[in-house]
């Protein structure tokens, strides 16, 4: 963690320092805005925490709920979501609270009983295999108070304007805040009174029912069959041995998947209930909680469930939908869009693989920073455009995976041959669950593999999977991607080529280029700005951290900033292993000898691979998505 | 962290639920009180955490300051200190904002051109090699807030009244609250008004010029010459290529301690300003910050710092000294002590071994659980006399110490023969600085070392030092020790002998009368209080966690507790290596095969080693400083 850099910080460095927008931030909804956030769910408050870091950017977020959301809904935590926890600085705090998914295991009837359940499978879970990070369990609840205490810690100050709904939209096509957004107040004094409000942009964030949808025109496409899963979160005590294990449980009286949560004793159990007959009319929703409860007892049989307290229950229709597009724009236009659908509002998922926060959540991570670029005029409009061309179809594939896991996981006991199948399924495939599949295409924001092999572990379009580096000021074995916060900014690594510092080297003529005129750090980083503003450049030197002397590292690499000019320190670290790690990032991630230029997005995306003399491309790659250098005195970025 | 006990919580889950003192804890100093804290630094900001467990005791904390200690002071933590915050709760989050101590560097001048220091001297830090924990450097004052956090999220709801000044007490020789203390108001609206309250204790923790110590008569012994620092914590830029590694810099102009601070940018220097002489008279504490800034420059020759911003500093003088005794009992009197001295009131350190404000807070974790026991009426008052009996010999030890390593770190160049010799010196005695050499002699709390074989990596009177195990209930590798928060308990972990549950063991036998009316949980626990309030016993069998049932494990170690009576689930370790762990606790800890009991008391020190038949002796040992069973219903002792 980096602060003091501004000047001493007294209190909690987590607290960062206000600026622009953030110091005189109104608690009334103004007239105009920059950008607002409908909606907060996992994905506007994602979306509030990032724009926190673009202080310039007046941004509000409007939720119809009268506070914080107090219990229930989602609670499965995958390795990516943590990692980009990591990002917005809370990952050590939810990991010390939530539960840790050690393992999976499998029930099945007893071939000699059927009417009893007995446990046939143990498997490891994933997570560390894919990820430094775990698969957690942890109330949607606490997930979004974190990101709420990032968005309002956050330079630009965020927080939801509470009791406020969405009623709908116009984008008019000309002006400088072309969206009109009507709402009317749900509590308080105003309550009832409606309002109408001026935005550049608008991010639907507002779940399934979503009214940003609606208002333009789009619709959520594929099978309307919704699946129904009896939910509970509940205290207990009971004679199941795996009370405390996550199960998928597969008996003659139905299927459950049982789910352990934070805390030691509260569990959730979701009783499948079948899919929802076409003429039901949510008359499934009706089932009560003893319903539930007698069906969780004939499931578990010959176990007991003994319930001390229902702390939620819902009963949860949800049916595997997609909407073709996430932004305004009509399919073929070339407009720039000015409306965006995120998350729930945009596809739906059913509980079992536990996607519904998780991908709402990239989604945000996805636009957050690209709004964030348009907005501080970094960037063309049309970079919006590839929100949806993005996301869309990583939802649709999403989908598709979880129908046939779903599926998978709810079929009879008889249909399963071999109980070490779904096992087997659900380790080979282990890597979509946690969130590391998603792969974009090649756009003006991910390059051409061209030079991929110059780092195989970074596939292009794929997350940056950090490793441990010594971090040479210090010696301290820290992991590389964990300096990378969710702060706008891109990172460039470059990996050295043999020589270490002060000796000739590609590396060396890099840093020399890189800080000239015409390095694109110099031409798109706004005059006024911090020369890492923009692009946070470090180094990475094949050698152990004793043999990189800091004195022969190039400036480019020390560089000083902020009020006081301070040196940044934790630009430059070393490879080969320490006392501290026995790890080697070129080793783990396939990174040539010769060295090589890895480009990562602000939302931790790896989008290009480079030879450390490939000036131009370098170049050409950024020119496609920035603005040239200018001189902004009025909204020059913040860096904290 | 275990939650959710009593009901569902919705928040934070490190605030813990009120009761009672803390459901109505009034915001003005009572007229009488259990105890009243002197001093919110370390040592009395620890005891009210500490006491916040103990809601049913009235503790009062006050503090002179009109608030937050803002910055200065102490700031390296010893890995034992970080192992106590682990206990209460924020291990993690100051450990992701603290620097982490990897390496520390020597330099001396170089022989070629003696007025140039070079580095000499590379040493890996010892922590880890000692600790889980890491060695950091922090601010005191993030150190307190924690501690504030801790103190006032806990049950009892306690915060230091500020701005409020001890004058002087009186203990008088009858009375329910016999310590009568005076003390004035230093700020508000009451600004110079006194008053007198009654107390049953008082823990004098009010630093090296403590008016408690004075106005029971105590004095500091030990040499009184005095070693003046000059200390600043400067944001600098610099061209010394160590500025982010700890250093102890020899030069022939004078010697350096280097400490980087947290942030990535602040470091502190501590510049030798020798002994003070007798008649100084304080005079060296005029020294300009100018003068200490141009020192330090001096003494870096050939390296320059160029100052952007000091953020305190200060001339320390400190001498090392120890007080005699730490409490108002005469030494060869039996009474019971009423006035306790804790922290720099009763021992002052120089500033080199970093020990001052780490040996403080161990004072207050050694004197916090004896006057809950007592102030809760589980143990008789003389208890209260094994801490000054207890601490002031580690005081004395460390003092001497400090004298010999800090004269070490204090010789000319010319004085070193070898530039390895202090290298050596440093990593051979690592056990003392980190804060793990303390071991408690036998007495009433620390059973004789007869059965020390069947536990050799748990020696009798130290700290108990973890080592990961796994989790029965859901296949998790955790740290055994890290389940034992401050919450005033003592832990029994019974060690199984070979065959697994379910099967006849000495452990069975155990565990049955363990379970039986004769069993010191039963005699020594509150009759309506949980059979887990005072005593958390555990189990750790041999096997793999899969070899272990749970409906096969006796029922003592599945206690069902709280207003739900739900079951407590996190009792039950294996010990055998897993998919998440290599360890194995009984290879580790040297532990016999035929299993042991391990007693460990609340501030977390070995307090017995038993086998698993010794029940006698179990009873005898806890039967020395519990009190019987009662029927307390009005102060049942709480448990969160
Ligand atoms: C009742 C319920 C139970 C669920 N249970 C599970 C579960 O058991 N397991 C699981 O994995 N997932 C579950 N989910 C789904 C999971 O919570 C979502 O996938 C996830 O929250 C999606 O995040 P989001 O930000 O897209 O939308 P949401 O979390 O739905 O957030 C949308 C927000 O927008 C607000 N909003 C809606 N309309 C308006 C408006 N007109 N004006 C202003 N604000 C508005 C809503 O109040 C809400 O706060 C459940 C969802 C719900 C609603
Ligand atoms: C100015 C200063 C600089 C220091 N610098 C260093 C350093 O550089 N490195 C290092 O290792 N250690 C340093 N120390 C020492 C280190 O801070 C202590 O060892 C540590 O704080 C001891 O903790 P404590 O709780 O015993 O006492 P303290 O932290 O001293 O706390 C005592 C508290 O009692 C309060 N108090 C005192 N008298 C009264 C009264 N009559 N009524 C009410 N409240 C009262 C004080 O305001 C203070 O908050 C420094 C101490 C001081 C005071």
């Amino acid at each position: 963690m980096q602060f003091h850099h501004h000047g001493y910080v007294s209190g909690d460095p987590r607290v960062q320092n206000a600026a622009a927008e953030g110091l005189h931030r109104p608690d009334e909804l103004p007239e105009q805005m920059d950008l607002l956030i409908v909606g907060s769910g996992p994905a506007g408050m994602l979306l509030a925490a990032q724009l926190s870091q673009f202080p310039e950017v007046n941004t509000r977020i409007i939720e119809r709920r009268e506070g914080r959301l107090p219990l229930g809904q989602a609670d499965g935590i995958q390795p990516r979501s943590v990692e980009t926890f990591q990002a917005f600085g809370f990952a050590e705090r939810i990991v010390a609270e939530a539960y840790n998914i050690g393992y999976m295991n499998f029930w099945t009837p007893d071939p000699q009983q059927p009417e009893n359940i007995i446990r046939t499978a143990r498997t490891e879970d994933y997570a560390f295999k894919i990820s430094e990070f775990p698969h957690l369990i942890v109330n949607q609840a606490r997930v979004l108070d974190y990101f709420a205490e990032a968005a309002a810690d956050g330079p630009a100050r965020i927080a939801p304007d509470y009791g406020v709904e969405f009623l709908g939209l116009t984008v008019h096509s000309e002006g400088e805040y072309p969206v009109e957004v009507r709402f009317r107040y749900t509590t308080g004094e105003r309550l009832g009174q409606e309002r109408t409000v001026r935005t550049k942009y608008v991010a639907g964030c507002d779940g399934a029912r979503s009214g940003v949808r609606e208002a333009i025109g789009r619709k959520h496409l594929g099978a309307v069959s919704l699946h129904a899963w009896g939910v509970m979160d509940v205290l207990v005590n009971t004679d199941f041995p795996d009370w405390r294990t996550k199960c998928a449980i597969n008996s003659e009286a139905g299927n459950i998947l049982h789910i352990p949560r934070e805390g030691g004793y509260l569990c959730r159990m979701y009783i499948d209930l079948g899919e929802v007959a076409d003429d039901d009319n949510h008359r499934v929703r009706q089932t009560p909680i003893e319903e539930i409860i007698r069906k969780a007892n004939d499931i578990l049989h010959p176990y007991t469930l003994d319930v001390k307290e229902v702390a939620w229950h819902s009963v949860y229709e949800v049916g595997h939908r997609v909407t073709d597009k996430f932004d305004n724009v009509p399919e073929g236009s070339t407009q720039s869009p000015r409306v965006f659908l995120t998350g729930d509002a945009c596809h739906t998922h059913s509980a079992k693989a536990g996607q519904g926060m998780n991908v709402s959540m990239q989604d945000g991570f996805n636009l957050g920073w690209k709004l964030g670029q348009v907005l501080t005029g970094r960037s063309p409009e049309n970079l919006l455009a590839s929100y949806s061309a993005e996301r869309q179809p990583v939802a649709q594939q999403l989908i598709d995976f979880d129908r046939e896991w779903s599926s998978l996981m709810a079929r009879k006991p008889e249909e399963i041959s071999d109980p070490q199948e779904l096992a087997n399924y659900y380790l080979a495939t282990a890597e979509f669950p946690s969130g590391f599949m998603t792969q974009y295409g090649p756009s003006s924001i991910i390059g051409s593999a061209t030079h991929q092999s110059l780092a195989e572990g970074f596939p292009l379009g794929k997350r940056f999977k950090s490793a441990e580096v010594v971090r040479v000021c210090d010696g301290n074995a820290v992991h590389l991607g964990h300096h990378a916060k969710a702060d706008g900014r891109w990172r460039i690594y470059a990996f050295a080529d043999a020589p270490t510092a002060g000796q000739s080297s590609k590396l060396a003529e890099l840093a020399e280029w890189l800080g000239s005129a015409e390095s694109p750090i110099h031409r798109f980083t706004p005059a006024e700005a911090d020369i890492d503003a923009i692009f946070d450049l470090k180094v990475i030197y094949q050698q152990a951290y004793e043999e990189v002397e800091i004195p022969l590292v190039p400036d480019i690499f020390l560089p000083k900033t902020g009020p006081l000019g301070l040196t940044d320190w934790e630009k430059i670290y070393a490879a080969a292993p320490s006392a501290w790690t026995t790890s080697n990032i070129f080793a783990e991630r396939g990174i040539s000898h010769d060295g090589a230029i890895v480009v990562v997005r602000p939302d931790q995306y790896v989008a290009a691979v480079l030879p450390l003399n490939a000036r131009g491309e370098l170049t050409d790659f950024f020119a496609q998505s920035f603005l040239e250098r200018r001189n902004l005195s009025d909204s020059a970025p913040h860096r904290p």
